[in-house]
């Protein structure tokens, strides 16, 4: 069963955004298959596909001269970072399923042409609650929010996260209790800080028995800044060692270079380039 | 100076057709710095700027579903074809003069934002008056024109041109003249005779004194075989070696390989990759 996240996909919208702030390290596209296959995708699905994707609907709306084409064919450039492995299952989150479906179509379409080839990859919808923004409860935490006090990020100095969970917005209400529909920001802090406790809802409820909302917000802080120490200090010692980081990255290409080029290949002899 | 043509570019619309249609040959896409550049200049270009491109209004128009992102981006692939090679001068005919209108502004829009780097290439309109079609004298000769008649191929035999110049629409005057505003069948039978047998229109019509148009038509088409005779024969020739034309390609993408990577990589360092 080949597993392959979107994660990594995902990190190229760094990279379209870096092109419009200058030379800023994005994904550094090391296997040239990728752009060769999505080429050849973005041959076989039409404009109003792309152009009904909800999210190149909602990153336009924003947009007074439309959308780059870059953004607008970035699903096709995911897609073949999928089928260029002959993924079976991706994992992802609820946003992406309408660009996994499109994924789904474009394997179909390319075996009814040209014979059976890839499998029809699934997607694995991971059932974890997404975080809320610290600024407003009913919008999802977002790196590209422009409030900075609205999302914590991993290499966030303890001082930041304590002032960030401060800011926090909640209720008037001084309890602590678990209602997301009715007290979504309290309750945000309870789901964050079950889950970088690793407790059930409940069990993090319990810790914060007499503790009103300004003090459980430090100590929600606390359980975030010791859940980050251990992976902080790891990425302090990796940054260090730009050696073996460059050699990470340089057996990962060449490892995914194995994988893609024989696939590639095969698509260029099927679709008739060989 | 560096010249290259958009013929070979050009090519790929058969590439893009071939996916259509199964598994056909076209070009073959053997340099894959071309794809690669390609997806760098789509992040550079917004859709309203190629959804306002002529050619593609005019092709989308009999499609149904709206033209595929193959077609859109297309005249992005070209420029990644012109600027992969540093070129200065292009030779086009005029319907691709806005296509190099979008090429020269992705050399400057990346050369404003990376520092100096693309050379903006030139058009070099050839002064060739285009050649019509033998059915219909108001339009272009096209390959693609669904009336087997109207267009002559170069690798038409002799029964096939004589039949499709005896069947070209004239007009209901007997004499050749060269009016081709208010006789464009017969002028345009001129034209081509003139541009087959390498003579100025005025002795092109000399050759025609005291000849009607349907002899006239039988004189043109015996120019044109004339014309197309030892291409004809160097074509078949080619044919039958086929070790010779693999070659060809080989040392041709050899050698294209050669140019376009250092350039490629540059750009990869320029906007950050590496």
């Amino acid at each position: 069963m080949a597993i392959r996240s979107m994660r990594k996909a995902r990190g190229c919208w760094s990279f379209i955004r870096a092109l419009h702030k200058g030379p800023e390290a994005g994904q550094t596209p090391q296997v040239s298959e990728h752009t060769q296959l999505s080429w050849i995708l973005t041959c076989m699905v039409r404009l109003p596909r792309l152009q009904h994707l909800h999210q190149w609907k909602v990153k336009i709306a924003t947009q007074k001269h439309g959308g780059t084409v870059g953004l607008l064919t970035y699903p096709v450039l995911q897609a073949a970072d999928i089928l260029l492995y002959k993924s079976t299952h991706v994992p992802v989150g609820e946003d992406q399923v309408q660009h996994m479906e499109l994924v789904q179509d474009l394997a179909r379409e390319f075996n009814k042409t040209y014979g059976e080839f890839f499998p029809v990859p699934r997607s694995i919808l991971t059932s974890l609650k997404k975080v809320k923004s610290l600024r407003d409860p009913s919008a999802k935490m977002s790196k590209s929010d422009p409030d900075k006090l609205a999302t914590v990020r991993i290499t966030d100095s303890p001082e930041e996260i304590v002032q960030k969970f401060r800011k926090a917005v909640t209720d008037f209400t001084s309890e602590v209790t678990y209602e997301p529909a009715r007290r979504p920001g309290v309750s945000n802090l309870v789901a964050i800080h079950a889950a970088v406790a690793g407790l059930p809802v409940e069990e993090a409820l319990q810790h914060s028995a007499g503790v009103d909302t300004a003090r459980y917000k430090l100590l929600v802080a606390d359980a975030v800044i010791q859940r980050f120490a251990p992976i902080q200090r790891e990425i302090e010692k990796l940054k260090t060692d730009r050696g073996h980081l460059e050699k990470v990255l340089q057996v990962g290409s060449a490892k995914a270079k194995e994988l893609a080029h024989p696939v590639c290949q095969e698509v260029k002899k099927l679709v008739g380039f060989l």
